[in-house]
């Protein structure tokens, strides 16, 4: 846990309202940082539908091969979360599997429910063995802690090199029925220095079946955390899970289409996005945020393709640190994309400048305006590459001095 | 043109000898270097055969459009090639390629030769228009001073951020016939700050038809070019041209697989691949020249994949700049790269020595010569992923502040 907060930290943090059916806690076990709570349960009162999106690592950590099994096709049911930082027991062999078999049973044992109804993250250094004993013992001080309020606590809980803790809420409305969704995230770099991860989690009081939450799940989970990049590189352990307990009074729910969920699917979103967003916020050395917004591809995935490997590219990325209006970089970003694009159809805008048309530069384009947005904290990039309708908006931060020192640096 | 040699610059510098066929020259145009040369030409006697391999960027410059359409297929015969830098005639419009078609125009009119045998590049800052009177008034004066020996010459005048000019000569034998096979290379980071490209250009007075050439180009270029990265961006101008006189004596070519071109695939490869390793010695900011061999692949290419993974992860590559021994962003890399890797099998060396088994880091790992490796000058990663046969190398650098510094710093 770095020591300053992030430049581009939100100014106003939300309290997260109390959630039926949802209690939490957090301690300090000590398996790796002095003075500060690095473990957290949740504890649901019945069984909460869930749903998940895990990284597609093929080295994934053990306690996502867990996670995974538990959820089960669309049947996903859960009683407890248990989330440890300091330590992401990734690439730790058996030992590994057995420490999360351990995690898993001491958590089913104060809960009271089956071990497939727990769920487990971990996140901090890959490859040392988890100090199991430690957080079991960890475990068995929680239960009587937990409260409906102690969502702040949690979010600081699960922080690892993160500048500050990620929380977002958001009502909608189901029929007559006020729903909340609540969200916690981490995450600083797609990985910090040795350590792996984002984590988010989303709690609502809604009663939504888990093949329904999964849909909802994956379609937000596109929009926000997978069109986000500090780095590009990708963790052994990115987690989303999400939570509906089900408190809530309203008509049954059995397809992500229903017309009643518009207000839900909205504000859903809304809460995977502002987690997404703020972990670029946090992004190590970022003093840029950074929006890149794609028009006019082949289709949807191909604007996000694009727009990812501008976000991506290491001079797009150096170049908004220099605070250098570089569009030939974009032009160059583009075109390593492997998606097609028009050369000559091709529009560049930075901060709503217009740039770029007939495959040139304008012959009109000033300069000054675009040099004057490029000085502040927020960029914006547009791209529209002339083929299709498809269009994709993805947020990055810039590449500095700062990225380097915390990762060149860090142990040496 | 920096002012300071990369410190990982080779020590000698070979002499190119002539190669009966092949006349050079360089000449300062002042399109936008004071002081230096940065206009070539080369002159073929006779019809040289030509291969040629490009960017497979969507948005490539105007003069490899035309390279592309001069080749022909399999047909390619060349009496010139004119490069220039300081301008890389790139996203520039149809102005560009009438830009291109007067320089072809001017360089078929000196050496008397049809338009099709005329080769061009160009590498400099992209987006801006080509001076083409310049070049044309240029090219008029360096008819007179062409000769056999201006080899360094024309690898000075390409240069552009390069720190140190790039060349590499080998003998081959095909039959009883001694061959020569000359280099010149250009590039300092995938990109340069600004500036595009990567070129290499390959000559040998051996008679290989044109088709038999492309071949061969096509996979020394695999194992070459195509097998290095310094930040995994790709230019809009990547080229390498290779050109065959024909004027050594020998028994007829007509396959790439001919048994008699053993000693001259070899040399081939070996002029391309010390090129491939000199750009990446003179990568932007680069302290370390690293070596990364992916063994036990499902195939080849999945190998190039992971290795190419490893190499382009910034989080790798600071962990390097840092001398970090940190084989857990090894492990991530594999993950991410979407090839089939067996966690429980995956072996990572650092500098030879065996860092982890059965999915977790060795019970008797020792990092004391590991992290004396790491201080070295090269850096040697092997990682096995247990799954099939399939092997790569590839060759890269690492992230430092000095590559922040060349990128961000720049213009501003």
């Amino acid at each position: 846990m770095a020591d300053k907060r992030s430049p581009l930290a939100p100014k106003d943090i939300p309290t997260l309202p109390p959630i039926a059916g949802v209690r939490l806690c957090s301690v300090a076990s000590g398996m790796r940082y002095p003075d500060r709570d690095d473990l957290m349960l949740v504890e649901f009162d019945r069984s909460a539908a869930v749903a998940g999106v895990f990284t597609k690592s093929q080295t994934a950590a053990a306690p996502i091969l867990w996670c995974r099994a538990a959820l089960g096709k669309g049947k996903g049911k859960a009683r407890a979360l248990v989330v440890n930082s300091g330590n992401a027991n990734a690439f730790t062999g058996r030992d590994g599997e057995n420490a999360v078999a351990r995690t898993v049973a001491a958590a089913a044992k104060i809960v009271g429910c089956s071990r497939r109804e727990v769920f487990v993250s971990s996140t901090g250094v890959i490859g040392e063995q988890l100090p199991v004993d430690r957080l079991t013992n960890a475990l068995l001080k929680l239960r009587g802690k937990l409260s409906e309020q102690a969502w702040p606590d949690v979010a600081a809980a699960i922080m690892t090199t993160d500048t500050f803790s990620k929380v977002a809420t958001r009502r909608a409305k189901i029929g007559e029925t006020e729903i909340i969704i609540n969200g916690i995230a981490k995450g600083s770099g797609m990985i910090a220095p040795d350590m792996a991860t984002m984590l988010g989690y989303i709690f609502t009081d809604a009663k939504i079946p888990p093949d329904v939450l999964q849909s909802l799940l994956v379609s937000a989970n596109n929009r926000s955390f997978n069109s986000i990049t500090v780095d590009g590189d990708t963790s052994t352990s990115d987690t989303v899970l999400a939570f509906a307990t089900g408190r809530a009074r309203h008509s049954k729910i059995t397809s992500p289409r229903d017309a009643v969920l518009k207000s839900f699917r909205a504000a859903f979103d809304e809460v995977l996005i502002d987690l997404a967003q703020q972990i670029v916020r946090d992004g190590e050395g970022a003093t840029k945020f950074v929006t890149v917004t794609v028009t006019g591809a082949a289709s949807s995935r191909a604007a996000r393709i694009i727009a990812l490997t501008i976000g991506n590219s290491p001079l797009v990325k150096t170049a908004i640190a220099g605070e250098d209006a570089n569009w030939g970089r974009v032009v160059m970003a583009v075109g390593k994309s492997g998606q097609r694009a028009d050369r000559d159809r091709l529009e560049i805008k930075i901060g709503g400048v217009k740039i770029t048309e007939n495959g040139r530069v304008r012959d009109d384009y000033d300069e000054v305006p675009v040099a004057a947005h490029m000085k502040g904290d927020e960029v914006l990039i547009e791209v529209d590459v002339g083929i299709g309708k498809g269009r994709a908006t993805i947020w990055t931060c810039d590449l500095t001095h700062g990225y380097i020192k915390i990762n060149a640096d860090y142990r040496s």
